[in-house]
């Protein structure tokens, strides 16, 4: 095997893998953006029956659930609480951009 | 309508969305656990032909092609680039780990 077989094995190799890594990515964030389409319907549920944009007791158990399903997927329990934490913080800052938004539906106006 | 009618409602909505969302995140959790897989592929190929951790251009393209996917999808753009950014960090870090092991096969010792 000469050296330029040997960099276009590992070439088609990288390409094969990073195809791979598009298409998951791609995945994700459709998946993404239907959870973020739930948590704008929780967000606007929440504002409306002026219920708090954060829920600790919740966010722990998705914590504790998410770290299970990670170490049963052989993926860092740390790495995917870090994720969580990482996404709620954006849903959390749309909970508040909701809830501070002016004319937003009120129980008793619809 | 009675308030708890109000209550009952509400909650049986806000648990109808908690648990898409939790199929979303479990969901989530293997496609990244899936990505991990391809790239600690890649970061052994990179270790094994003495490629850098990090590749700038791959990461630039990558991240437009998010950000235009996420736009399709009507996720924030930003987010999307935020989330790709926080997860090749991860991914670096474990590419450096693959590159400092002691013992790891160089390709002309296989």
């Amino acid at each position: 095997m000469t050296t330029r077989d040997i960099d276009e094995s590992v070439r088609a190799e990288l390409n094969r893998l990073r195809e791979s890594i598009d298409n998951i990515d791609a995945a994700v964030v459709h998946m993404l953006a239907e959870r973020f389409k739930c948590t704008q319907q929780v967000g606007h549920l929440k504002a409306e029956h002026h219920l708090p944009p954060a829920d600790p007791a919740r966010e722990a158990r998705q914590i504790q659930r998410l770290r299970h399903l990670a170490e049963s997927a052989k993926l860092d329990p740390a790495f995917a609480e870090k994720l969580l934490n990482f996404i709620v913080a954006e849903v959390i800052r749309h909970h508040e951009q909701i809830a501070d938004r002016p004319g937003r539906r009120e129980p008793g106006v619809r």
